[in-house]
């Protein structure tokens, strides 16, 4: 195992593909090398996170799972239909036809890992990486349980919703008696047409500092080297993942001055309060003629400096959809004898009405130090007043995987 | 009245400027003209569909709603911010930034008047819509009343869904006091490369037979210009909006050629059976060597053809969303004595687990002799057990308006 742990972070360093492309948009991202696609890659438009438990305990049947959806992602990602499944009556069609005559629109499919599939009965527990634990739970957080978790995550991106709902089609179809479907979440995130960094619902640019791929920034904080860590999964990295609900009534209420105390940049070009453009250092120590400093204290951008992952989110806009959904899910009934108009704000996902916002999915190889401590830092943020966390996971991203191999096969051989 | 109706129908035949248009996809479509855009506009590739409520009665009421929902989409559909609100706090922003920088993506933004808005207390009972009543029951119909009905719609459509969501939240933020949220509803719908006819959901081509803006058959099926009519509402056209949950489980266990059967032409290239191409006339006489139909019985299009009408559908894909969005919503909630597992089917929408299928939206001028009578006639298609409807709602959309008028302002002067 240590062998092709070492050959995976050797080819890294000296031609992954995608780091090759000056241009930065090919309209095919390879399944295969030495990452998964879907994290290097230019964020698409389109973006579906799935979340399953597995059907059955042993590390067999995540290898039988992971055998199947990796022949599926290989082909679906070239732009080609998902091959047959194995004993396919005569006449059924192993594909649906819903992205026929569909470019692949970059599409990738990545897969993750959660705590759950190196637990009791999987026989992995000597290979779970180092940092695979339940996030602890933060100050403020309204997690809804039929949000949050998951064995298995499969990460879905293009850049048309259709391929994206395609490949999901595609992906389920070979779930039933291996995986049990546990959430799902979709975003979007348009390029403004000049170029340059998208904007989350609070009208802000977000993505202004991430690493980019290929500089010693982004290795350092994204991919997984540590000698601390199962050697199956160095190439790979920690996917953070938190459904956050913006209350946009209350944001756009608030003077647009006010917006950008809140933040710490201004919210038209992006630039940190006290510069002029976005990519401008952020002057954390700059003072105004009264002595208070330009940066507020709470700003978010100064709670947060210095902690450098790739966040890889995505807007995502519901509308009524949740609250109007009816009926009671499984995960959190309303019990008999309690009034639908007592139960606990959390009982609604924490909303009743517009579910807006973020799907804040950060990668990074050391949650601890990284997503752990950051959060932790926002304990007295202004904006939390205006958000809500209200789903929470995470997952280890294995490494790339070889032509006709299935993803994370080492650890599951 | 009448004036004004002539005028708008006489622009029609001369110069409608999309109908200009030979490339079909100008990245900007005008909000102003003689019908409203959205409606015989090249279908974009994302949709929103908001219904709500007036707050109060009184046509003053509904008139305040379309004038500053008219100013708003001027702009947007532009590709300018919301216009200020009189009286807006210096330092306020009425934009929200969510779109800045990106293009219009030919946005449009169409209105629609429910039955609501010609009941008591409105003042505008002698100028309702002959058709427009809410629709009757249907066989095998299991609505959702969370997702039914409501006074005014709005559609809106764009090649991002990034514009989409922004062009929503300006739309909101002029809502309160005059209208509340009834119900949303998002879809997509994706162009092969090569160009043609797009998929649905059941992997089938969809809007084959549909007419083509400009020709007589498109004038004669869409929009309104009887005498029998109104005034004000000439150069416009019914919606007759329907949520259809497709059991995509099902049909994906179907052999192919038996799902061929079951709608009449074949997936892979959208020929009617016995047909060779997309556009070959339906033979509904031919009968194979054994005698019987080529096209079945009760194939889906030989039991809807004929019936005429502009079919703008969008294909929805929810997963696990509303099966997982927890709490009861105010619209159907379940009553405290009831076990949450003992509430009907109905109260879950139809459904438990995955959500995806049609927001099928087609556009008439006499529903009872196109959709209600098409429905009707496929009381026995076998499509049935493979569909529900969950939703339905029908509106009036008013014509198009002149610059600086709202829409439907002859309705409200």
């Amino acid at each position: 195992m240590i062998a092709a742990g070492a050959t995976s972070v050797g080819i890294i360093a000296s031609k992954d593909p995608r780091f090759d492309q000056e241009s930065g948009s090919p309209p095919m991202e390879p399944f295969q090398g030495p990452h998964q696609g879907g994290i290097a890659s230019d964020q698409q438009a389109y973006a579906l996170f799935l979340a399953c438990d597995l059907a059955k305990s042993g590390k067999e049947h995540l290898r039988e799972l992971l055998d199947v959806w990796s022949a599926v992602a290989a082909e679906i990602t070239a732009g080609n239909p998902p091959p047959q499944p194995a004993g396919l009556t005569p006449g059924f069609s192993a594909d649906t036809d819903v992205g026929a005559g569909l470019d692949p629109a970059r599409l990738t499919v990545t897969f993750g890992l959660g705590p759950g599939v190196f637990g009791d009965g999987m026989g992995l527990d000597s290979q779970r990486p180092k940092h695979l634990r339940p996030l602890p739970e933060f100050l403020g957080d309204t997690l809804n349980p039929a949000w949050s978790d998951g064995d298995v995550l499969v990460q879905i991106c293009a850049d048309d919703a259709q391929v994206v709902s395609h490949a999901f089609r595609a992906l389920r179809a070979r779930m039933p008696g291996l995986a049990r479907m546990r959430w799902t979440q979709y975003g979007f995130l348009s390029r403004p047409a000049a170029g340059g960094t998208p904007r989350n619902l609070l009208g802000h640019k977000d993505g202004t500092v991430n690493p980019r791929p290929g500089t010693a920034e982004f290795n350092r904080s994204v991919w997984v080297d540590s000698v601390d860590e199962p050697a199956w999964f160095h190439g790979g990295s920690y996917l953070v993942f938190r459904k956050i609900r913006m209350k946009t009534a209350d944001w756009d209420q608030l003077p647009l001055a006010e917006q950008d105390r809140i933040i710490g940049r201004q919210r038209a070009d992006g630039a940190p309060l006290g510069g002029v453009d976005e990519f401008d250092a952020v002057d954390l120590q700059a003072r105004a003629s009264d002595g208070e400093p330009v940066i507020p204290k709470n700003a978010h951008i100064r709670l947060v400096h210095g902690f450098a992952m790739l966040r890889r989110s995505y807007n995502y806009d519901y509308g009524t959809l949740i609250a109007n959904a009816g009926g009671t899910p499984d995960p959190v009934p309303v019990p008999p004898h309690v009034h639908a108009s007592d139960t606990p704000a959390h009982a609604h996902g924490g909303h009743s009405q517009l579910d807006t916002g973020l799907l804040f999915a950060a990668y990074m190889n050391d949650p601890p130090a990284q997503f752990i401590a950051a959060q932790r830092a926002l304990a007295n943020d202004p904006l939390n007043g205006l958000i809500q966390h209200t789903g929470s996971a995470i997952f280890a991203m294995p490494s790339g995987c070889a032509k006709g191999e299935p993803i994370a096969k080492v650890l599951t051989d």
